[in-house]
């Protein structure tokens, strides 16, 4: 692997520092969520022992808490800013990175009348990334490691969002991209994702298929110097979601919020945003308190919500079939882990069927002006859901995300229409009842 | 008209503040461009005297500029971080807004290296507002002015981004909105601009047809009580151009750049960046030495291009035929005050076709993975061909404008698809030659 050829520049591999050849800041190793198995720094994924997922140890000590919030808010405005707290070289911020992040926390005072919430409510709006999806912040992270293993080509399987993010980043990163959907993919989203001039490459066959074929080219010689950032990188790639929950905690004044309600697809997010909030307390940048972690799915891919209704630890894959497509990932690997945070913190995962995530996104849109993609959809929906059952407490501060863009996802809305259509004169205008 | 109802509450429209009745911060009157006659602050548009355009005059006395720019680093991560030097009041970050802005300024180094610019490239993305383009900017300022004149509907004409930008901020700020757009737009952008759930009309006939028809409901009573952002309150709403420049300055780090390329429509952004310049070095701001603006235009719609190159002070209107629809504005208001900055400055006016803008995009999100409107297409265009004119200096500090976004375009590039079809596995993968 490509990572064995490369020396650190700042480092040799000793033992002194885990063995690791790569400066990623305060990340020390890769251990096993499983079992607890520590490797060096690398570009694997599964756990040599387990088979357990892999995901980034870090050394935090000696940072003072005050001294670290200033730093942070001194830094850029995207997530470099937290570069302490990601495995990252400490000058990221200095290399071409697509620079994602810290986009508004809108306080949704409307949305909060509609349902009922008086405690505050807030949208964390990932729409204002470059690419418009939170995939940004995960693919700047992968890319990072990419840069740090020494791969040359940056690689992924999409249908859509996590495309277009790859090819960005690696343009602007001076990396070759490759790209692989199914042959079959809408033309909007294949312009989306082919415009960065990276290759773009059509499966004959389903997302499966796509999959199937990106793990064999892992395994092979064809695949030397690939980085697959949700494959091979995605120990590195996941992290990048804790910034979620660094940035929604700083805007709201270095402080938990009482109610997240995070969308479900393979559940990654949901568990690395519990992360960072563990972490921030931790490292004594919030106060220590109860926060309760919801996760949402479409009614038509919920196989987490059904295995938490049904009180089961295990999730059965489901066969996906919801508007909500970058949600619709039948068999997600950290669904154990989310029915793990959301008991644990006091949550729920509920769900929402197609008509209520087009009815959610209308609402969003018409009380806050923030045109959400199905995903945004679905976590609106989900909050008013829970509130109207009485599991999520209106009295309490509630971030709902909003983790994509209305534009990526026009069909969901497509009946909307004209008020009304007249002649260019005003009693055409009065007629139509408008004045 | 409705201003003449309000108090403000702030003071009494005596003759100590100009006879104002409203509160808009650092702004003491209107000024008529032409003839330099002033009227007190309300919804017009026009001078008494002499029909010139009226434009907001303002007090930025006993400003310290040390004091000012630690007060603006403070500020919030959008527009209002510059509320001093805007009309509007200083609490306004604390009512209900879009709040677009604080845009990233991309350092373009790929772009520069294909270009030959050696004095530093920059791109003003903003896509990242809210609703993804710069309209937002100047929607949130008129928006300020129809709250103080007590108007409780938000209109404007519009065939694309406007729209979309006037029912956002509307639907977030609790005004009702109605936009009139040509009865037979796409079905794409009626969706972006009917989601936000405010009344969206169709009126039978052109752009033109739309427009006469506004201007007619403005002096009717059935008009009353409507703020058209871009009609009678196109003073207020012109000033929110200024920002770009405001940001841009504070991005070098409180320095003016050497060269900037703006797009035209009409003509309106590029005065007031040229205004917002001007301003931060009489406020001791930035340093004062010499900047050059270079205006860009699509060949299919080039009236200023044109009257520039022919040395005339006076525009001819042309009918736009041009993929830059964003742009196509045939009888641009503020041709004339373009050239006069374009000759001052020492910068150019220069349009490009259609393929050229294609090709433009294509380039810019290849090198910097900057997916642009067509609007952007027409500045990196322009920025090409004046560099390959020997116009624009490659050894200065350059910044572009990208004001839109390429998913609002999509048909421009309709002709990106797949690099290759293969079936999932190794031997198609290398026949393809993708290895």
């Amino acid at each position: 692997m490509a990572v064995q050829t490369v020396a650190s520049t700042t480092n040799s591999g000793n033992a002194a520092n885990g063995g690791n050849t790569v400066d990623l800041g305060p990340a020390t190793a890769l251990s096993c969520r499983e079992c607890g198995h520590r490797v060096p720094l690398g570009p694997v994924f599964a756990c040599e022992e387990c088979f357990g997922p892999l995901e980034i140890a870090y050394d935090f000590s000696g940072h003072d808490a005050e001294e670290l919030r200033k730093r942070i808010e001194a830094g850029p405005s995207n997530i470099w800013r937290y570069a302490p707290l990601l495995p990252v070289p400490a000058d990221v911020a200095d290399k071409p990175n697509i620079n994602p992040g810290w986009t508004r926390l809108v306080k949704a005072d409307n949305l909060a009348r509609e349902l009922g919430v008086t405690g505050g409510l807030y949208v964390k709006d990932d729409s204002g990334n470059p690419t418009h999806s939170f995939k940004d912040r995960v693919v700047a992270q992968a890319l990072e490691a990419a840069r740090a293993f020494g791969f040359t080509t940056l690689s992924c399987s999409s249908t859509g969002n996590l495309a277009g993010a790859v090819g960005a980043a690696a343009a602007r990163a001076g990396f070759r991209s490759c790209v692989f959907i199914p042959h079959d993919l809408e033309q909007g989203k294949i312009v989306m994702a082919a415009v960065y001039g990276g290759d773009l490459v059509g499966i004959e066959g389903n997302y499966d298929d796509v999959n199937r074929f990106c793990s064999e080219l892992i395994g092979d010689p064809a695949g030397e110097g690939w980085g697959f950032v949700n494959v091979n990188l995605r120990p590195y790639y996941a992290e990048g979601s804790k910034t979620l929950a660094y940035e929604i905690c700083e805007q709201l004044g270095w402080r938990l919020p009482d109610q997240l309600v995070v969308p479900i697809a393979s559940g990654s997010q949901l568990t690395k945003i519990d992360k960072g909030l563990r972490e921030l307390i931790e490292l004594g940048l919030v106060e220590d308190r109860p926060y309760k972690i919801f996760g949402a799915q479409a009614e038509g891919c919920s196989p987490v919500s059904t295995a938490y209704k049904a009180g089961h630890d295990v999730v059965r894959p489901q066969k996906p079939d919801t508007i909500a497509k970058s949600l619709a990932i039948g068999n997600p690997a950290d669904g154990p882990y989310v029915l793990d945070i959301a008991r644990r913190t006091g949550g729920a995962v509920e769900d929402v069927d197609d008509g209520q995530i087009v009815d959610a996104i209308r609402l969003l849109a018409r009380t806050e002006g923030i045109f959400a993609e199905t995903a945004g959809g679905v976590t609106v929906g989900v909050t008013k859901k829970l509130i109207e059952a009485g599991v999520l407490d209106p009295s309490l501060t509630t971030v709902v995300l909003n983790t994509g863009d209305g534009l990526k996802t026009l069909d969901a809305v497509a009946g909307t229409g004209l008020t009304a259509t007249i002649r260019p004169n005003l009693d055409s205008f009065r007629e139509a009842g408008l004045a």
